[in-house]
């Protein structure tokens, strides 16, 4: 796994700074601009606390991450049409339904720093407001007009579906192994990104084999990306830059460094870890104690190692395209995605 | 309106024997029979919660309406290939899936008599498994293969979707009006009435002016129905046959019966219809009262009058037709829907 890491900061970049999306940026930031349009004027309705609702979460959403990723996907392949923004936008607007269910499920009351939808206009707007976005998704979708990329987000939209269910079925198990917990992070966030990427090459249309390598780039990129953000949430060096940790902690939330660090601990260990997230009987201190116990056990890093795996894996994929601005702004979010772990 | 009423009753049967389903489930059976088939089929994971919580609400979604006439329009277009099953299927989980959100929504814990899956599973698992069961659907669309079919359902679900935020953002407000009414339930109800009845006619290739009046005919159906159904919550008939009745009532929820009473009723009439039904603050006896009321203003014969009204339409829209066994059964939903007010 090493040999990823030497690969991914030396064979790439070499200059000792920090990993960015700036090259992303830069190369989609026109394109961007068009589907923001999009997602304003497709997620519009005389209803107007859909729009309110909505503009809310989509704006919360961060960073535009799977969007852009099937944007770049599309310039990667030298996709020159137009079908790309719809379906940048559609991807984005999965992404969001899934986030406004998300958060009544885990009853969140904060998303990055900014209250939830839910804790805003209460779960059940979000959840019809979420249905609003799924079907409109859907609607850009069919408008595309393409049956592959049909089947290729129906699919994806169902496994996701799936890995929802399972998460929730898990939650709070301190006994679920990593590989359970492996599954379904690949269904409720990997899926995601492999369909948002395998777009691209569909549209572009290139053979199979783009489409298979987007895909598997797409997929091992998710895994990479929900494994660090899982580790960051216990994250020393995140509470010292002022973010917010302990989220996943106070909901009892099952991810790897829970996993490692009850498998590896000692029994005395494992009642702390069954009182607090399986229970949610926790204290003052609970917190830096998981924290000092995930450290004791290189579950942190640990974690991260696994994520540089996925990333050595999702870099692998892309070997069989040319060089080029567009395949290095892909090698690029592989970094940024496991390098915001310091 | 009492045209219709005659001619629904005198010159279709003038048997004096109450209106049945027998003629539609006779010509569909054997369809049918595929249908619940392909059910359990799809509905299938390896996530076992999704087949036991999806297979709770199919079971307990009673008479299959929605997909009986998606089966008997394709009879009625002279329609014999396959599709149908598939299709009737996919507007069947649509349907399970909208039960499961409003469940949620509504808070609950009885549907025809059976526990809801939320009182049983949790308000978070029957969102989950209605995105499941949503995400299906879309699947089975896909694999139908007509961009025409999807793109009516793609329609339809986003309207029922704000049909559906429209109705909680007026819930518990006895100001709404006939119209937002109807135009609340023209979304969450009629709305997949049409789409079943019109994707009939798509796969049997026929003309859009029968596309059209089977369109039409559903929409107008699907109104008729809903506004029978909520007039049934109400119904001293209902509650002496040992059906439950004050659903909606006790969860305030605004339909014809309560707009009408309240345009119709005295300013203490108006303070009660507030106290119920918007602030929630009921009584012993506050069901018999407002029963009482509606039948004072003639609320539950006047919304059984409307129902009328629009069952007529759709009568008219089949005009367009041959005379069929098949039309005859489509004419029998319209006398079952309405006839069931008495």
């Amino acid at each position: 796994m090493t040999v990823a890491v030497v690969v991914s900061l030396d064979g790439q970049r070499g200059d000792g700074q920090r990993p960015t999306l700036d090259r992303l940026n830069a190369l989609v930031s026109a394109d961007l601009h068009r589907v923001n349009e999009l997602i304003v004027q497709r997620m519009d309705s005389p209803v107007a606390l859909i729009p309110q609702l909505a503009g809310h979460i989509v704006a919360a959403g961060g960073k535009r991450l799977r969007p852009m990723l099937t944007l770049i996907a599309a310039r990667l392949c030298g996709y020159d049409g137009k079908r790309h923004i719809g379906l940048a936008t559609c991807v984005e607007f999965i992404h969001t339904a899934t986030l406004l269910h998300d958060d009544v499920i885990d009853g969140s009351e904060l998303r990055r720093g900014l209250k939830t939808a839910n804790s805003v206009w209460g779960n059940k707007a979000s959840v019809l407001v979420g249905d609003f976005l799924f079907a409109r998704a859907f609607k850009l979708m069919v408008e595309d007009g393409s049956l592959e990329v049909l089947s290729i987000l129906s699919d994806a939209s169902a496994f996701i579906a799936e890995g929802e269910v399972q998460q929730m079925i898990t939650a709070n198990d301190t006994t679920t192994s990593e590989s359970a917990y492996l599954e379904v992070i690949r269904a409720k966030t990997a899926t995601l990104f492999a369909a948002a990427c395998r777009i691209g090459a569909v549209i572009a249309d290139r053979p199979e084999v783009e489409e298979e390598a987007l895909q598997s780039y797409g997929l091992n990129l998710g895994i990479a990306f929900q494994l660090v953000d899982d580790m960051l949430d216990y994250s020393a060096a995140q509470a010292t830059l002022g973010k917010s940790i302990g989220d996943d902690f106070r909901e009892g939330k099952i991810t790897l460094p829970v996993v490692l660090a009850y498998r590896r601990g000692k029994e005395e260990e494992r009642r702390f870890w069954r009182r607090t997230v399986q229970d949610l009987e926790q204290r003052e201190g609970d917190l830096e104690r998981a924290i000092e116990l995930m450290q004791r056990h290189d579950a942190l890093a640990d974690a991260v190692a696994r994520a540089r795996h996925y990333g050595a894996i999702a870099r692998d994929a892309l070997g069989i395209f040319p060089d080029s601005e567009a395949k290095s702004a892909l090698l690029d979010v592989i970094d940024f995605s496991i390098d915001r772990a310091y």
